[in-house]
């Protein structure tokens, strides 16, 4: 059953729209937001996003069933440190951050005896834009949310936190390790982040008098669209998940050396055979996710 | 003044589009087409996109003003020698491809006297599907149409090109060197290619007993949409551009290994300097295109 006191810590992207898809339903929760931009609090609270702005993180989550924090990763230990006073003995708290083993370990180094009632949790959903401005309703409409609890993570937390996504309109939450999750993440998004952003860099250190990008087609934004996103959130996401992330990134640069050896001896079967694999992977998964 | 009589030698995505985007014109040119394969074009010919199909492609250009060579690249050559038997002293012939310098070098050497009326040229436009079937009528409506003329090209068969992609709603149709144009596109399509097919490739092996796309968003959706592309079409591309292309691929390694060493040491400031340069940059080209 969908909790009836939220609270949302951080108004941003994730938090505002998360925020705003629950309420659109018939029997919406209340929710108390806070966010240390007053701007952003004002905002959400005119546009009934949210129902009452807290001064502090203890006051937000003090009579609240559910605590999200939504705040950038780099913020996180604090605010979980800020809350914990008002914490009650049922109170669940959960997170949208895209690396879930650093916060889960200071989870579990700060909340203590409240650790049980903690649930990661990462909506795989998201856009290069930033701050409550850039929230939707629809954010979270079909998309995936991933929740990585730990053996000692209380069942009935789990269950609340996935009721509370489902009805943002979520089209499924799933469970899988801490470990797993990450390694899939800096695969499918970390590593796409920094592709876009050192393609964009090398792009622009070509050519000082000439517009590079005067020619660029749909291919080239398509490929570089998430490289206008937040560069000091994906510096946190980046070094908070660098382990998985390395080893990604030098598999795929050895997918590039592949083709730059094939590229500098002529070699048109290695290049044919390397995008034609591609290609066909590809095509299924456009074919199964029309996007 | 727009042609009254064109073939079209490749009724593929290019081609097919061309002769769609033209006969939404209220007086529309006669356009003959020929293509190998027949499937093509009897539905272009049943879609109204063509009003002849050619047996060959000297009958094809033998009584139009501008004949159009839209097939890949590496049969551009053998259609240039088919087609020259038909061709009469102010034939204007024309290309589609996205490298210029080779087949402007086969068209020198193949045409002969002809040469002065060959205008190589490339619409900045494209999907990464590809025949007849996903050709549309509105693909060239705001794009940039780039040609590459040469000294000894005839100013008229230019002009006469020029008015033919601005008939199809093209933006803007402009000149520039073959060697600048090759340079530019390498940077903004054929790398962006190359690091799609790489991506998917360097995913696809990561895990084998797992769907490592399962948790595959919006991000990875947008990067990777190209590595759906035609194999030996990329292939193509990439060979006759390959000088350029190991340039700009070398330029691009070079930033990811310095995004590497960043990660590796825990240096945030290097990448936030990194990202927060391509993000400037790709907010503004975001803002001048809407894209």
């Amino acid at each position: 059953m969908l909790a009836q006191k939220i609270a949302i810590l951080g108004l941003g992207l994730i938090g505002g729209s998360l925020a705003r898809s629950l309420k659109r339903l018939p029997d919406p929760p209340y929710i108390i937001g806070y966010d240390s931009d007053l701007d952003s609090c004002a905002e959400a609270l005119a546009r009934g996003a949210i129902d009452a702005v807290a001064d502090n993180p203890a006051a937000a989550v003090s009579e609240v069933e559910i605590a999200v924090i939504a705040v950038v990763i780099g913020a996180g230990e604090q605010i979980l440190r800020e809350m914990l006073p008002g914490l009650g003995p049922t109170t669940v708290v959960t997170d949208v951050g895209s690396v879930k083993q650093p916060v889960t370990d200071a989870a579990r180094a700060i909340l203590g005896g409240h650790f049980h009632n903690f649930v990661p949790g990462h909506p795989i959903a998201g856009s290069e834009r930033s701050g409550f401005a850039a929230a939707t309703a629809t954010m979270y409409d079909g998309c995936t949310v991933v929740l990585t609890p730990e053996e000692e993570t209380s069942a009935d937390a789990v269950a609340k936190v996935e009721a509370m996504w489902q009805a943002t309109g979520a089209a499924r939450v799933i469970a899988m390790s801490t470990q797993l999750h990450d390694r899939r993440l800096a695969a499918t998004s970390h590593l796409p982040h920094v592709i876009a952003f050192a393609l964009v860099e090398a792009l622009s250190k070509l050519e000082t008098d000439e517009d590079i990008f005067l020619l660029a087609g749909g291919g080239f934004a398509d490929l570089s669209r998430i490289a206008a996103s937040s560069p000091p959130l994906w510096r946190d996401i980046c070094l908070s998940n660098r382990t998985e992330l390395l080893k990604v990134l030098d598999r795929f640069c050895s997918e590039l050396q592949t083709a730059r050896a094939a590229l500098a001896e002529d070699d048109g079967r290695t290049l044919e055979e390397m995008f034609a694999h591609a290609s066909e992977i590809r095509t299924r998964f456009r074919d199964t996710r029309r996007s």
